[in-house]
């Protein structure tokens, strides 16, 4: 069976159009600072352009979306927003190299908030925006994508969502996909916008203030600052920003739950009740730590930089208020499990979702409980439903993968010569699109020393945890472009 | 259902009483070496004497052995053994400390093969002979257990034998104990004495090859010169213990296989199989970054110290003929993975082991496979047999189990304010049985600078890791104690 190529170029030919069309809010922008525009009207004019010639040429005889063109379609759809995101970086000279510029703008789209620029303050205002733009826009699509998109493609992963949902409103709801996507985007532009209002509250001007809310509301973490949240030094911000980053870190879903019954209901899930709970878990742990053993010595300064720091990784944001690099390591400890775990399902976060590591504990007492009743068969409950065995199977596989991966991608990123926890979290945070990892790359710190080849294998990770790998592993197998092999 | 007490503590004291004639040969060792005996002749005294005590006025009214009954003998003998066993380190005074002799015992008996002399040089000869002489006991009594008890127990685990099984020989075999534990006794006595031989031909005095003989065979590492192995500077020794310890982390179901059919037999195993291949491609790749990156030139030399130590880690022995710690990177990066991995099952090695590494990639490739084909079963094969569902559940519980644990013990152990490669190395070189990791644990240093508390926590690690973790936690759970509840 072949694949309806000439339906997948149809769509890839819109995303050209669309991504051509988002380089005209910084092409205001430059405008407005008075900077040089033409590093966005040139490629926004060739995406626009190659995109319709594309659209008026190729014409699709069927309209039939099987599994497989909807895997070659969101795939190719973060490479080629990659790509093409990477021209104005490259055009303006900001980032001149080739791997640099895939490198930030993966960065972007994949809402990693990793970066090559050591100095973020000085670049043109117009290359700041568009590179939280890329988040804004990638956090979007991602989350149409596991909401609306997904589950309609029969990516089983996404099926867990009838075992989550609070109530009979969700079932009734995920059906309508459209319905959904509106309402999503609702939800995500109403929050950028009152988090910019509440920022510029706080006393940023707007640029600052809209480029701290992309990077929030898509868990992406790109500054305009070079010492991230550090600049502000204000708890007001700080605490705007974790609201924020809680709530992009929350199942979207959830929203639905407390628009449509009570508010309270949404506790009554289980993955939103284990996310707070690592959370203020995790905060209490590190503000001990910090406050015993750690560069800091005020209760309330620790408390301060654990709460933000928790939130900020668990979200797989990755803004900073303070060098957890330099942190005592039973701290470090922490982050580290923390960029495992990540933010709920269906929401803008990375890493491997609450509910996965949920059900990993589940599995763990079952295989206890085992032990004393071999035969005994005993189902794995999520908000009181059973999780289908097929479920079940699909979330192993994906802890499996993603863990081998890890380990694998910290032997391949050691071969630039650096530590192994730099090499360890590097792969971590790129493939759980956090950002900052530990040493060489902490807080502090930027991905430019590493070499042409990493950078471009790191982008790899960055999609490969953003469609969360399955989706671009199986490009690689000779299967999917061959099923009647 | 209470448990049978007075069986347990029937076969408790039967165990002290063999703990206690245990300590013959250090006895006559003492005695040749004119050292002081008497640091053994008390505990085993008081050993034999308490064991036969035990034995004479405790009468079991039944001799049914349940599941949970099992579970704690075997949990209460390597906690009874590592205990008394350093009696002989306390009373002589060559380790005073409580934790320290205690961890000493623990690393002896469960073949991890950590230590907390920095100098094993200069203790008597008799302790030297001790530590090593409970590698053997330790070695020898997990494979009695894994091979011939545990599947008797009901504990599933090893249920996979039917599974890995290479000839129908197995299933008549395994079923009749005695027979097993004989052949098993004569295979691992007959290896330690052909071992001792061949290291005396390479020059050995009969201490020091008899030493390194108990440390081969049982996967544990203690040896009697400081900079282990590499003392010897001699490629026929390294030869032979690498052998040896390939040997000892072989399955040793297979030994009959090779026995009753023929030797090219046990090639047919994928467990064995991949088992070798993991050895000979991370060789491979630790050889060529040793020659390019390492502070070894000569491609002999890099590939020489690259086998013995891939060989060494993966068997979990913990020998080493060089400070892999200021390998390159990516050379670490293998060693932490061949740390996790571990030998084959039923075999004397700690870790994972190497088929449940097997059926986790069998795990992932069937999810990759599921994206395709949601909706279709695909069965786990070993060896061209299905593995039950059962089985894969349980390998799924226990390797989640291992890496949280491993997450949870680096956090524990970092609370000793050293760095995270430290305590994550010493957490899986403890948890896996092994020896040494990196840093400050690396091969060229030791254990003793570890606070208490921790030496005593990485204790319970090691036989945790010995008795695959379940058989340990269970015994914290309410419903072991009280399955009624």
């Amino acid at each position: 069976m072949l694949l309806n190529y000439r339906l997948i170029l149809k769509i890839i030919a819109a995303v050209l159009v669309i991504l051509g069309l988002s380089m005209i809010p910084p092409i205001i922008l430059s405008f407005y600072y008075s900077e040089s525009s033409i590093v966005f009207i040139i490629p926004a004019i060739i995406l626009i352009a190659s995109g319709l010639i594309i659209l008026y040429i190729n014409k699709p005889k069927s309209l039939d979306l099987k599994i497989r063109d909807g895997l070659l379609i969101v795939a190719l759809c973060w490479i080629i927003a990659s790509l093409f995101g990477s021209l104005p970086f490259i055009i303006s000279g900001v980032i001149p190299g080739f791997a640099d510029a895939i490198f930030e703008s993966t960065s972007g789209f994949t809402t990693t908030g990793g970066s090559v620029l050591s100095d973020v303050e000085s670049p043109p205002n117009g290359i700041i925006f568009w590179r939280s733009f890329t988040h804004w826009l990638g956090g979007m699509g991602i989350l149409l994508l596991t909401i609306a998109l997904l589950p309609s493609l029969g990516i089983s992963g996404q099926r867990l969502i009838d075992a989550e949902a609070s109530g009979p409103n969700i079932d009734k709801f995920t059906s309508k996909m459209s319905d959904s996507a509106k309402l999503i985007y609702i939800m995500y532009i109403g929050m950028t916008i009152v988090e910019t209002v509440l920022l510029m509250l706080g006393g940023l001007d707007f640029f600052d203030s809209i480029i701290h809310a992309f990077g929030t509301v898509s868990t992406g973490g790109f500054s305009s600052y070079n010492n991230s949240i550090a600049h502000f030094d204000s708890i007001y911000v700080e605490l705007v920003i974790c609201i924020f980053m809680i709530m992009a870190g929350t199942n979207f879903n959830l929203y639905f739950v407390a628009i449509r019954s009570k508010f309270k209901n949404i506790f009554r899930d289980g993955e939103y009740r284990a996310y707070l709970m690592i959370i203020f878990g995790s905060t209490i742990v590190l503000t001990i730590q910090l406050l015993y053993f750690g560069p800091k010595n005020s209760f309330l300064e620790s408390l301060r930089h654990s709460f933000f720091q928790a939130v900020s990784i668990l979200s797989t944001t990755g803004y900073t208020t303070s060098d957890f690099n330099i942190w005592p390591t039973a701290c470090k400890s922490i982050i580290f499990m923390l960029m495992f775990i990540g933010g709920s399902s269906s929401s803008a976060s990375g890493a491997v979702k609450t509910v996965r590591v949920l059900v990993l504990l589940k599995l763990i007492r079952r295989g206890i409980y085992k032990r004393l009743h071999p035969t005994a068969v005993v189902p794995i409950k999520l908000n009181n439903k059973n999780v289908s065995s097929n479920s079940v199977s699909n979330i192993t596989s994906f802890l499996f993968l993603y863990i081998s991966l890890l380990l694998v991608s910290t032997l391949i990123v050691s071969l630039d010569q650096v530590d192994i926890m730099t090499a360890a979290t590097a792969a971590a945070a790129c493939l759980g699109n956090i950002g900052p990892g530990f040493e060489m790359v902490g807080p502090m710190s930027d991905y430019s020393f590493f070499s042409g080849p990493i950078k471009l294998y790191l982008s790899f990770l960055m999609i490969a945890g953003r469609l969360e790998i399955f989706t671009v592993l199986l490009l690689f197998t000779a299967k999917f472009w061959d099923p009647d092999r």
